[in-house]
Parts: structure tokens; sequence; C-alpha cells
């Protein structure tokens, strides 16, 4: 079938509209008619050119939502007509990885997700007869696509597309943190470093858990009220303070963050985000992506005397178990995603939206097609 | 009193012995006759000059064993005529890290004991007048010193000394890391990198929480039947392998470690400890001291997949809780100490005792008044 799709044809060019050619879903594969799609860093970060693992031509994209509308053979926890979120982290319930209860990074399709394929080693895209690969076993920048059924999370029907996409990534990502990784208690002090995207997601997810003090760090003084919005109550510039950002925030907590998160994506803000953690018990988790070839560093006596480096990766969550309940969290007003989704406009403006993302102007845009 | 003590007069110099004073327990403090005591690397690390924060002179020593001989006023927890264990990490059980489940790092007297001095802020040690600093808060390189009384474990009657110091240090700081620390459950693989006295009582701790697999890693060759003696099950030399030692132990373990323990201080075996750890799951505890001024690096990538960097002191023991117990466990056969203390002598010939650690020739010496 034809489908719409924003194709990356080169590193480092824009997005190109194109009709594309779509196969069927396969075997244990569903085809999804995707409704909305986030534009998140990650997506950057392969268009770039950054990301040295990046493949082209490819079609982006990996925060979705949308319609089954077809299935293959052998599918059977998800039928046409369900609403599903596509899952860049898959959930196939079988697998060590998905067996043990302190990881949510299911392994089942890695090999052939990271070469930009499906499971069985063969792409469904292709234009003019000619391979284009898959991008994070999801390709959202088209108006339909094929996924693993292991590689969907099926929930509610009333649930606004526009809304519950950015669930596939930001904002599972975000809370997950939170909740699946530092498993945050009432009561804790926290200190959020980025309130971009994903940081205002983990300052939902640290008010959602009853935290305590929840200090946002951001060089940019417009993300104050941001941060506020969702629960930040301290808000630090590490360009406004007299001295060393860590002590200032030690300071601040009172003998340091219970918990830290790191949402940039810097190697120097991780280790202030550690070295700004309590002695004894505080616990550093790091969210963002750095650049390739880049080393954190850091006093071994930092984690001798009780601090803990950690990271997360879809927030922790079991896609398919977790992202329909964070869905209902939505619904049920326990989390507010309506205000971080600042832009929305057609999949023809979709390098606008890029544009608005590296000019700090967009928490969230989302294209429609 | 007069006391006999080997004294650190200067860093660099070899202990000497002396007759030095030793005033009486004051408020919340008690005397102990010191009956026996380790030599312990962190002795060494003091006594060489190379730990930035020594002072001298100065009675070291921190792996005791005795017997409480007399109790300042308030005391309560002990009597004259208790066996203890002295404590360089105490348990108030009133300080806000004593309140909190999630460390063992009493801070109740950390300041004035890092500065040589009881809580009082002075000295209970004097030779001629001119005053000598405690160590560690314990001093136990003298056959009297003086404690406070949250700095004692009151242990069994018939544990005998030359044995049970070990567990004031190595032991406990061993086998706590896997307990305490880890939380180590049975069937886990897990790697240890050096088989000293710290890495031994590691591996037997593993051995006790009934692991699966039990790696160890050294230079020495000499240790692959020390290490077998307390529970290694595999043994890797890093001189002995083609390539690199970090893919060695993840093929090894098929998959990488559940838990991995830094035993030496080195940072670059500590950047191999992390990451030969499971993706997903894998903890990596530091429990050696590094040089002043070292770093340790890795990729956040390492993290991000689930890997967790965390540290320990004094094996996450509380010690006035935790210690007793594991005198019982090698009362009653569930940990072993006896082959470890490879040499006793009376405190004369204790700058031999340090030469045999240098030469690597003993597991733990001990000393005796």
């Amino acid at each position: 079938m034809d489908v719409k799709a924003a194709v990356a044809f080169e590193a480092g060019k824009p997005l190109e509209i194109a009709t594309v050619q779509l196969e069927g879903p396969r075997e244990g594969e569903v085809l999804v008619e995707i409704m909305a799609t986030g534009i998140c860093h990650t997506d950057e970060f392969t268009r770039s050119g950054d990301d040295p693992e990046g493949l082209f031509p490819a079609i982006l994209g990996h925060e979705g939502a949308g319609i089954v509308r077809d299935v293959g053979p052998g599918v059977k926890s998800v039928q046409p007509g369900d609403h599903v979120i596509p899952l860049y982290t898959p959930e196939c319930r079988e697998c060590e990885y998905c067996l043990n209860p302190k990881t949510n990074l299911c392994q089942a399709i890695r090999t052939t997700q990271g070469k930009g394929l499906m499971p069985d080693g063969t792409s469904r895209f292709s234009l003019d007869g000619k391979m284009l690969h898959h991008y994070m076993g999801t390709s959202t920048f088209a108006n339909f696509t094929v996924l693993p059924e292991i590689a969907v999370a099926k929930v509610r029907k009333d649930a606004p597309f526009e809304k519950i996409c950015y669930v596939g990534c930001g904002v599972t990502t975000g809370v997950g943190a939170v909740i699946n990784t530092a498993k945050a208690e009432p009561g804790c002090n926290a200190v959020v470093f980025g309130l971009g995207g994903i940081g205002l997601n983990v300052i939902q997810g640290l008010r959602l858990v009853g935290a305590n003090m929840i200090v946002g760090v951001d060089l940019n003084n417009d993300r104050k009220q941001w941060g506020e919005r969702f629960g930040m109550t301290h808000f630090v510039n590490p360009k406004e303070i007299d001295g060393d950002v860590v002590s200032h925030l030690v300071e601040l907590t009172g003998g340091g963050a219970d918990y830290s998160f790191e949402c940039i994506g810097n190697v120097n803000t991780m280790r202030q985000a550690l070295e700004c953690c309590h002695k004894g018990w505080g616990e550093s988790i790091i969210i963002g992506v750095a650049g390739a070839g880049k080393e954190i560093s850091t006093r071994p006596f930092q984690l001798v005397t009780g601090r803990s480096w950690r990271g997360t990766a879809f927030g922790g969550a079991r896609g398919r178990t977790d992202v329909p309940k964070i869905v209902d969290w939505y619904m049920n007003g326990k989390i507010e995603i309506d205000p971080m989704i600042t832009h929305v406009m057609p999949v023809e403006q979709i390098n606008e939206a890029f544009e608005l993302m590296h000019h700090g102007e967009s928490i969230r845009s989302v294209v429609t097609f």
C-alpha cells in the first residue's frame, strides 16, 4: 500500500514528505494507522547525523499513537480497531530480560531493530523498489506503519491520540524514571537537571509520588514557570548563583538530594547530579543520552560514601504492561499532558517542529497525518 | 595510666613501641584493654603518608578486640568485663543517618574523629605531656584505649580475640558488602576483583548467600588456592587471558556479573568491575579505597542500559547491631576466619606485620600485647 511519510534520506538533511510503499503485516506483526506522533530529541540525534549508529534512508519517529488496521498470522493480543501506542522498547514476556524483574530492556528483537529491520530481517518500507529502514522498531513518521505485536501497547479508546502519543516516549521516560527506576518515596527531596520534555515529566512524576522538595536546574529562566506548572518547588539557574552549583544544591536540600535526575545528556551535569546527592543514600539517575564517546567521571569516594549512580531507559517501564496504566493516569487526572503539547501541526510541517525544538520554543510538538 | 603502644610519630617512618599515657574514660566513654589487633591496608595508607588527611603523631589501628575495663559516667550499654570490638564506624542510633535504613554511616562523632580526637574535642593519649592523636576513633595499636560507648560492639565471651579482631574491619567489610550493600541472592553470578583480605571475605560472603558462580580476579596466581579455599568457583588472571578482561568476564558469566566487587582501590579495575556487569541489572560495588585525587570513568551508556555503580564502607554494617551477629556466624561455622589469620606476633614485631602485607605474604597479620 501507498503511505505518506516524512523520510530521512540523508544524515543532516531535512525530512522530505513522500509517498512510500508499505507491505502488509507478516506473522506476529500488526499494521497500525498512526494518528499522531511527537518529535523527540532522539529523532533529531539521528536525523542530524550525530548518532553513529544512524541508518539512512529511514522513516524516523518513535512517539506515536494510532489504530490497529490489520494483523498478521498468529497475532492474539490485539485486533483491528484497537488503539495502540508503538513501543521502541518491546515486551515479549518470554526473554531472559522480561523474566527478570530488575529490568525492562526486552532483548527479543534487539538485533534486527538496531539494523532498522523487522524481526525477520527485512523491511516493510520501500520507495520505488528500494528498501527504506525502520527506526527504533516504530517508524511513526508515516501514516501507516508495521510493528511486531510485542511492540504495541493496547490503550483505552477514549484517550486523544494527539496527547497520548507523548506517552510513547517522554511521559513514560520521565514519570517512569521516578516510579520504576528511583522508586522515589513520599517526602523525598529531588533535583532535576534540565527542564525540557523529559525533565518536566520527571517533575510531575515526583509530584505524583508526594516528593517534598522538587528542585529544577536549567540555564533558561523561561523554564521556571514551566517547572512550577508541574510541581517544581525550587528553581536554580547555575548562571545566577555564586560559586559551585553542587554546593548550592547540597545546601538547598539540607544535605543533598535523595534522588537526582539528569535529563540533558551532558556528562558534566551528570557529574553534578551525582555529587549533589545526599551522602549515605542519594541516588542519581541518568536519563539523558550523551554524545558518542563521551565519558562520565567522579571520585570513587562519592560512591563509597553511599551515593549510587544509575541510569534508566524508557523510564524502566515494561511497555505493554505499564503504558496503558500511564494513559489511565492521564485520563484520570493523576498526571498532565495537555499543557506540554505546545504545538500540533500537519506532518507537512514536520521540519518546523524540529526547528521549534532546536530553539527551545516547544516542550513537545506533535504532527498529525 | 601508662600503656604500651606502637606509635606513628611521623609519616613514612616505622612505628615505634613506646610507653604512653592514657587518661581514663570521660562521660559516655569506655576504657578497653586491647587483646589483639589486625594490621590493615588502611593503617598503612596513613602510616606511609599517602593519606592526605593523616595526622601525626598518632596511635593507629582500627581492627581490634578486647575487654571493657572501666566506663565513664552515663555509659549504659556495656560494663567492665564485657568483650567488645571497637568500631571505626560508630552506631549512635539517634542521628539522621542511623535513623535512615539506607545507610550505616553514623555521623554522630564524625568531625572530631576526623581530627584524631574524642567527641569532646580532646585526646586521651599523650607522651611526656604532648598530645598524641587518636586514629579512626579506635587506636587499637595500644594495649589500652578509650572509645566512645557508641563505638564498641559487645560480643560473646567465648570468641577468641586473635580471630574476631578481624571482624572489626576486613570480615565485616567483605561479608557485609555482599549481604548489606549488594543484598546478593542465591543463584547469582559474581565477580570479585582482588583476592586479598577483603576479597576473600567477599567470596565467603557470596558462598554464604548461595551464589552460583564466584569468579575471582587477581594478578597473583598464588591467590587461586586462597580463593578456592573460601568458595571461589573460577579464577581469572588478567595477564594470562587473550584480549580484554571485561569481554572475557562477560563471556564467562554468560552475559555479565549480577554483582561485582572491587577490592583493590584501583580506578582502572573499578571501571572493569562496572563494565563486566550484566546489562539490565548488574551492580558493581566499590570497596577498595583509591589514591587521593584519582577518578573513575565510564560511558554513561553503561548505566543507561541498566548497570548500577555503588560503593560501600564497613560493608554497610551497623556495628553495634551487626558485628555481634558476624561473630556468632564465625562461632557457628557459617563463615571462616582462622585460615585468613596467617600470622600472629607480639606488638613488638608490628613493623614486620606491615612488611608481610607489603610483600603479599600474609592475608592478615594480628599482633597481641
